[in-house]
C-alpha cells in the first residue's frame, strides 16, 4: 500500500503527501483495533479524525526538506547502497511526527482544560459528550478525560510503530516485505526528540505553578518544547535518514533552532494580537489561559522597570477571563513597553541568523530556496 | 555499559537482572532530561524509583522465557549468525516491557483515582505533594494530573527507546557500537502488545461506564488488557527475538492465553478475598474500586439467576466505600452462588491446558521446567 503513495519533489506537496501517508497507516492500524473490539476501533476513528481535520504539517515538512537537503548535498556519497532509505520512508518518518503531535495536543488540552481546538471539540470532551449522550453511569468529564489519556498514548505507540514501519497486527500482507529498519542514528535524534519535548512540557506546567516569570524560564521551555521538537530535530531526522554529513546536520540544527524560536515567537503574538477569525483562537487567549509566553515575560520585565503598578496590571490579566476591553488593556501595556517591538526584532534576527547559515549551507539550490520561502511563511504568518 | 551486565540463565534470575538493566537505562537516560533542565531530571527520578520500587516483573520473565524457549527448541537455526540478537538483547527487550507497564500504571491509576501503589503515594499523589509542599499556585491535583500525564508519556516513549536500543542524547559513548535493529518480526509483536493494552484499557473504561456487567464483556477486556500484554505478547515477543520456529511461536501463545487468563481470575479473586497484609491492597478493593472483573460478572449472573435480590445487594456494593460488615456480605455472596468456585475451576482448568500445550512443545526441558514452576506460581499466588 504505502509504496503506492507518490513522494513529493517539493515541500509545497508534502502535506497532502503525509496525509495520505497517514490515511494509509489509518486504513489498517483501525481494523486492527476494531479486531479487539468495535469499541476500540471507533476510538482509532477519532484518532484518525482528530490527526486529519487540520494543521499545517510544519513538523513533516521540516522532517522532508531535511531529507531533501541531505539528499542534495554536495558532500553526500554518491552511490547509496540498495539498501539506503527511500523518500518513502522519508515520507512515513515524516508523517509519524503526526501522531507524536496528536499525543503532545490531546494531552496538552487535558492538561490546559481546553474546550476546544481547531474548532473542533478537544478529545476529552469529544469523549465526555458521548457519555452524556449515551447516558452512562459516573462522572462524564473524568470519562473524558480518561479516554482521551488513553487516546493519546496510543497515538504515541502508534507514531512509534509508524517511524519504525511497523504495525499491529500479526501478519506481513502478500508481496509485503518487511520494513527496513531505522538506521540506529535516525532512532537517536527521535529518541531525544520525544524526551525533549516531554521535558519542555514538564518544565512548562513546573514554570508556571511555581510562577517563575523570568525572561529565562520562557526561553528555555521554548527552546525544548517548540524550537528542537517542532523544526531543529524533524530537519535533524529527514538529514540523518539521508545519511547528511555532520556540517551539513550541525548547520540544520543550528537554522532550526533559531527558525524554532522565532515559529514560537510569532505564535505569541498571535495569541495575544491574532485575529479570531484567522487563528480559530478566541482575542487574547494567551492571556485568558495564563501562558508564560516570552512576550509576557518581556512585558513584565518591562513594565517592571518602568512602574510596578504597570507590571501589576499586567499580572493580573493573566489566567482569567477577560472583557474585551481588559484584552485591549494588556495589549496596550505590552506594545507601549515595547514588548512587542522586541519580539517582532527577535524574530527579524532569528529569522535573518537562520536564513544567512541556510545561504552558505551544503545543499542544492532548489531546497535552499524552498527552505527559504519556508523560512519566511514560518516567521511571519497570520494563522 | 549494558554489555557489562551479566545475563541470566534461569527464570528465578531474570528480575534482579532487569533491575539492573533498567538501572543503567535510567543511569543513561536521566542526565540527558537534567541537561533540558534539573527539574526534568528530578521528574526521571520520580520515574525511575517508581519503575524500581518494586513489582513481580512478570512480564520480563515471560519474554525472557520465550526467548530460552526459541533458542533451546530443536527445530531452530542450529548456527545463528553474527548479526543474530544475543542474550544481552533479549534482557533489554524484556526489561523494557517494565517501563510499558509503568505507563500503563501511572496512567490507570489516574483514570482509578487511586491514592496509592504497593504501599507508595500514586505517581499524580507524589506530585500533588510536591505542589502543596511548594506552595505552587493553582489546583494542586489537577497540576498532579498533568505532571502524571507526562511523566507516563516520558515512559511508553522510553521504552520504546530501550526496546530499539536507542536512547536520548546525541552520541554513542568512546567504544559503544550502534544498537542492532530489531527484526521486523518482533517490531509487529511489540506494536500489537501496544495496541492490545491500550485497547483492553479503553474497552474496560467503557464498559464499566457503559454499565456491562456481561460475563463476555469482562473476558474479553481480560483477553487483551492482561492475558496478551503480559503473558502471551511477552512471550511471543522473546520467542520472535529468537527466531523460533512458527509452531512453537504458536504453541506460547496458546499457553500465553491460557495463563494470562488464569493470572488474572486470580488477581480477581485476591482483589475481594485477598489478604491486605500480603496484597498491600484494602480489604474489598476490587468492590470499592467498582473493577468490572470476571468474578464479579460470574457472581451477578449466577445471583441474578438465583434471586434478583441477591443481585441487587451485590451490585449495591460495588463501586463505593464499604464497611468490613459489608465486604463480608459481598463476599459471602460471591462464595455462596459458587462463583468462587467457577472461578476456581477456571484457573485449574486453564493451568491444566497449558501445562499440556508446554509439555510436548518443542522446547528443551530445563526450560520447560522452569515455564511450568513460574506457571504453577502464577495462577496459585497469594500477593
Amino acid at each position: 500500500m504505502t509504496s503506492a503513495l507518490p513522494t513529493p519533489d517539493t515541500l509545497e506537496a508534502v502535506p497532502s503527501a503525509v496525509e495520505a501517508a497517514l490515511e494509509a497507516f489509518f486504513a489498517r492500524a483501525i481494523p486492527v483495533a476494531a479486531d479487539i473490539d468495535p469499541q476500540v476501533g471507533a476510538a482509532g476513528e477519532v484518532l484518525r479524525d482528530f490527526v486529519l481535520q487540520g494543521g499545517k504539517r510544519v513538523r513533516p515538512v521540516f522532517a522532508y526538506a531535511g531529507w531533501l537537503a541531505g539528499l542534495e548535498s554536495s558532500a553526500r556519497d554518491p552511490a547509496p547502497g540498495p539498501e539506503a532509505p527511500s523518500a518513502h520512508d522519508a515520507l512515513r518518518v515524516a508523517a509519524s511526527l503526526e501522531l507524536v503531535q496528536a499525543c503532545a495536543l490531546i494531552h496538552d488540552d487535558i492538561i490546559d482544560r481546553s474546550d476546544t481546538r481547531r474548532g473542533h471539540a478537544t478529545v476529552h470532551r469529544v469523549f465526555e459528550r458521548s457519555h452524556l449522550d449515551d447516558r452512562w453511569a459516573g462522572d462524564a468529564a473524568h470519562h473524558g478525560v480518561a479516554a482521551a489519556i488513553l487516546l493519546g498514548d496510543l497515538a504515541l505507540a502508534w507514531a512509534d510503530d509508524m517511524v519504525h514501519g511497523h504495525r499491529p497486527g500479526d501478519a506481513t500482507e502478500p508481496g509485503e516485505s518487511a520494513p527496513r529498519a531505522l538506521p540506529a542514528a535516525v532512532g537517536r535524534v527521535w529518541s531525544s526528540m520525544r524526551t525533549e519535548v516531554l521535558g519542555g512540557q514538564y518544565l512548562d506546567i513546573v514554570n508556571e505553578a511555581g510562577g517563575d516569570e523570568s525572561v529565562g524560564a520562557a526561553y528555555r521551555v521554548m527552546r525544548f518544547k517548540t524550537a528542537a521538537y517542532t523544526v531543529a530535530r524533524p530537519l535533524e531526522l529527514g538529514a540523518t535518514l539521508a545519511s547528511a554529513p555532520a556540517p551539513l546536520i550541525s548547520d540544520l540544527r543550528s537554522i532550526g533552532h533559531d527558525l524554532g524560536v522565532a515559529f514560537q515567537l510569532r505564535d505569541d503574538l498571535l495569541g495575544v494580537f491574532g485575529d479570531p477569525e484567522r487563528t480559530g483562537k478566541p482575542s487574547g487567549d494567551d492571556l485568558v489561559a495564563g501562558k508564560r509566553t516570552a512576550l509576557l515575560a518581556v512585558g513584565l520585565a518591562r513594565a517592571g522597570e518602568r512602574d510596578p503598578a504597570l507590571a501589576a496590571r499586567l499580572r493580573a490579566a493573566i489566567g482569567r477571563p477577560l472583557t474585551d476591553d481588559e484584552v485591549r488593556g494588556a495589549r496596550a501595556i505590552l506594545t507601549d513597553v515595547g514588548a512587542v517591538d522586541e519580539i517582532e526584532t527577535q524574530i527579524e534576527g532569528l529569522l535573518a541568523t537562520a536564513l544567512a547559515t541556510l545561504a552558505t549551507a551544503d545543499m542544492s539550490d532548489p531546497v535552499r530556496v524552498e527552505l527559504s520561502v519556508f523560512a519566511h511563511r514560518i516567521a511571519h504568518r497570520s494563522t
